[in-house]
């Protein structure tokens, strides 16, 4: 939580955080200023001492909005340190940086870098800023960075929003269900009323519609794959392809709040029609290890147990997994879970980078999603809920809605 | 343009091109893969060779459909990489992009960095490649990058594809005009059937839907400000804010096509039933501006110019500027507009970041923009439209919608 901030901070030897980039979409940046319209801009949290945002003066208002300290960066004149610098952007940009560290205090010593930002200029200017100021240590921390282990365990004002994001999200999933059950088949494909096939493009196109009209976004698309393209646990679904019965759909639904602030994940598979034998036992296995996974959950456990767990079930019913062959491309392929918050994918890990503190701590939040891939058999089963391990130690799924694989649909 | 990629490279004594990351919302890699539903990647291009793309194999369709050269980043094992590391991910990481550059046969020279990243993960891992392959610089460019160097020209079907989004644009301008009109006003202030005000955040809930209705997305909000925030530039609006008769609205909107593709970028400015005389008069300063500078543009002329006469026409007319003073925060106080296309704003620059090379040669698409800001006044005024220099040389508004101030309102 953010109020771990200051102790993390300790923990891991670190004078300071400098966060980067815009205040929407951007996750760190989101965290610490509570999201604002804010297009570029810094921050900086020294140990001990609240957050101080750099704003550009056109954004002054929505600087102000986020009750933070701030810090005018027109002050530091970027006109005269391009004179100083003969033109030099990326020397200007070094030179007002190292000032703004220094109206902090902040002349030697670790800073964690974050924030989303071009890679390239992220590079060139911490690398300049580093020969500048031999005594400040940038520090870049990957998957183990202390925004991910703040962010990890959510507070109340959190799940609050999140439980809202899972509403919306089981409801535009209860609006597709009755969409495409409102359709009839014909010859075994989806039509409406003119006999004209029903595609994907079309679902995808309702589906960020009725998101719209909650007031959510979906920045990064929606995966709704029929057939073999199930079978691909990331094919996002061919706009063009038709909706047939008796063939699987993955549909996994990861909307955030508008102006990129807290996600949802949420994945049901379906069979329009009916469930042929085959895709009916595949689907059972998959429902099987997820009830058993969700029955297993247990608070302060490490994540990466349940990842062995789900492989030795799958494996048990005659299913390859990653445990048996890290890169097979059919059976259980993938890592059974992850946190969720303002990033789809953050901490705790489950997967290869998931460590011994990835774990079920009280107040994280976390997705479980089993499934089996089998393109060549043109399916692909995956059911996926979120679950906040709750600070009196209870599992509760945050967005309840029925697990069925078969949407009936009347053939005409 | 893309295909300028390999001569650009050579002028700039490049070897090879890294872009990195999500291929949604993340300019670089959309434009070199066209844009595909890709959550992580890497695409290296060397010069004078196709681009080659590494994905994730859960992403391997979606990685095929792009008709790049292709290699499988599960190929490189991190599995087997962290086993060797003691499980260190950093130094995993470093030994994967020394593999992949190594097998492009880049082992020396100079690479250009760019892609959306957390600031903090780019610098060390491209810090640790630089420490681990002495032998190659990593180059960071910042605003002059090769890649925006190249994006500054469009060819046709970029064209296309923004022209079509300022239909969209200006299609849901119109449909917010005509939802102001609609309302009448009741003592100054817009209601609605039952009386109650409507308040800015219900105009944007309509501008998203009306947005996604066309197959849009808003990732970056949109602004509109009534009254004191209009004369704030990047004041988004509050939310809470009733809409006043006769007091300025600025309304800047800025969408892309879904997936994070191409943006436009259109404001007008709206009195509600009156302009004040003051308004008026400040009106038709810009308005003046607006029509001398649309009418000077010439090709391959430099951008800087342009400002500096927008400066001079606003301080003949008694407006403070940029110009006599770079920190005013009344007046004329922002650049005269910028390049469009993958990203809201890039090259060519008009503002302090603008080199000789930014001009307007053919293929450039631009904004035009010019405003004035009384904040105190409560008020404040811009006009923007996006003009693309044609390949004859023309100067073509890329979505044309009338300009005017004053949106009649019935008082109840």
């Amino acid at each position: 939580m953010k109020s771990d901030l200051d102790r993390l901070m300790k923990s891991r030897n670190l004078d300071a955080i400098l966060v980067t980039g815009p205040a929407q979409h951007n996750p760190p940046m989101v965290y610490l200023t509570g999201g604002a319209h804010l297009t570029a801009g810094d921050l900086v949290k020294t140990v001990g001492e609240d957050a101080v945002l750099f704003f550009y003066s056109m954004e002054r208002d929505e600087a102000a909005n986020t009750g933070l300290k701030t810090k005018n960066l027109d002050d530091y004149k970027l006109h005269e340190l391009l004179e100083q610098t003969g033109g030099d952007h990326l020397q200007a940009t070094v030179l007002r940086y190292q000032r703004m560290l220094s109206d902090l205090g902040l002349t030697k010593g670790r800073i964690a870098l974050s924030g989303k930002s071009d890679a390239g200029s992220a590079h060139a200017i911490f690398s300049g800023l580093e020969k500048a100021l031999p005594d400040i240590e940038i520090v870049g921390e990957l998957s183990d960075s202390i925004l991910l282990q703040a962010m990890a365990t959510k507070d109340e004002g959190e799940i609050e929003r999140m439980r809202q994001m899972g509403r919306i999200t089981t409801q535009v999933v209860g609006k597709v269900a009755d969409f495409l059950t409102f359709h009839q088949a014909k010859n075994g494909i989806l039509v409406n009323k003119d006999g004209a096939p029903l595609r994907v493009r079309d679902v995808k196109s309702k589906i960020n519609l009725w998101l719209a009209e909650r007031g959510a976004e979906n920045p990064e698309g929606t995966i709704f794959a029929i057939g073999r393209d199930a079978g691909i646990p990331h094919s996002s679904g061919n706009p063009n392809d038709t909706l047939r019965t008796g063939e699987t759909i993955v549909f996994d639904i990861f909307p955030c709040e508008a102006g990129g602030g807290y996600f949802f994940d949420f994945t049901r598979t379906w069979c329009l029609g009916y469930a042929p034998d085959e895709v009916q036992m595949v689907y059972e296995d998959v429902l099987d290890v997820y009830g058993k996974i969700m029955g297993e959950l247990q608070p302060d456990t490490p994540c990466r147990m349940y990842q062995e767990s789900a492989c030795d079930l799958f494996e048990e019913k005659g299913h390859p997994t990653t445990k048996s062959n890290p890169q097979t491309e059919v059976g259980y392929v993938h890592g059974l879970g992850h946190g969720l918050g303002l990033h789809v994918h953050e901490r705790p890990w489950f997967g290869r980078t998931a460590t011994e503190e990835d774990r079920l701590s009280p107040g994280v939040v976390v997705t479980i999603e089993p499934g089996l891939y089998y393109p060549d058999r043109g399916l692909g089963i995956r059911l996926e809920d979120t679950v906040w391990v709750r600070p009196d130690r209870k599992m509760e799924v945050l967005a309840e809605y029925p697990l069925d694989l078969v949407l009936p649909i009347k053939e005409s």
